[in-house]
């Protein structure tokens, strides 16, 4: 099974496409796609969209690995989030992925085995479950990486 | 111009295809797309998506008109309307439409020249204004209708 999975945002979207070899998990591809901030939300919306719909005509992946949205004080950000949720589910469904959706809990246990991990202990045990990850790299593209890393290690099994 | 109005939700979505005809609106085209309550949320907004993108194709309008979002008691709504609200946009981006957004008062003020009117208001004036409105059709498509009127109101004069 090859994974495509997304921290989702308007101003910054990580991404990473993976898949197993073997019983270890590869990463085929990874970037974060950032907006111009001088546009408007639509026109970030579309050009994050476009870019998505570019990975997965490039890369064909199986499935989508995506993070649940949760409220923070910021409303607004909170919506801009989910219309960005809304478009990439929407395009990697009609690109035949299926979606899998994970809270953060869920994605820190299936990383470094514990739910309570600070980000430096999950992006610690993202190199080495995976030495060809970028260093260096915005902390969106590490958590999309974290993310397929859960995706694979819940369905890469079975299918 | 035509525009295309949308009262956006993944429970039931209100369409509108309208357009200027003189001075009168014309209604080309409304309905009520509703979705199955047993499907996923994901699944809901992929079909409402499709038929979106048909009506999109089907009319080629040059705008959309949308209410903007607002926060109620329920953030789960709130969130599922957001991501159905981002597919809309971006797929009528991608089919050349300008996006035109509006509060619940701009479309009021439009319809009936006040801001604080009922429903009942809303859907008189929008009776007087376009005879061939269709009786007793759901609310989400008379709030498309008037999200519709709105958009014209505004922008259809100017095109």
């Amino acid at each position: 099974m090859r994974v495509i999975s997304v921290d989702p945002g308007y101003d910054r979207m990580g991404v990473a496409v993976m898949e197993l070899k073997g019983e270890s998990e590869e990463l085929v591809y990874s970037t974060c796609v950032e907006t111009d901030k001088r546009q408007s939300l639509n026109e970030r919306l579309e050009f994050l969209g476009n870019k998505f719909k570019q990975l997965l005509t490039l890369y064909k992946p199986n499935a989508l690995g995506i993070e649940t949205i949760f409220f923070n004080k910021n409303q607004k950000t909170a919506i801009g989030v989910a219309e960005a949720r809304g478009i990439l589910i929407y395009l990697a469904q009609t690109h035949g992925c299926l979606v899998y959706e994970f809270g953060p809990q869920e994605v820190k246990i299936a990383v470094t085995g514990y739910g309570k991990s600070d980000k430096s202990a999950v992006f610690d045990m993202i190199k080495r479950l995976i030495p060809s990850t970028p260093q260096k790299v915005l902390d969106d593209e590490y958590d999309a990486i974290a993310i397929g890393i859960t995706c694979l290690a819940h369905y890469g099994r079975t299918k």
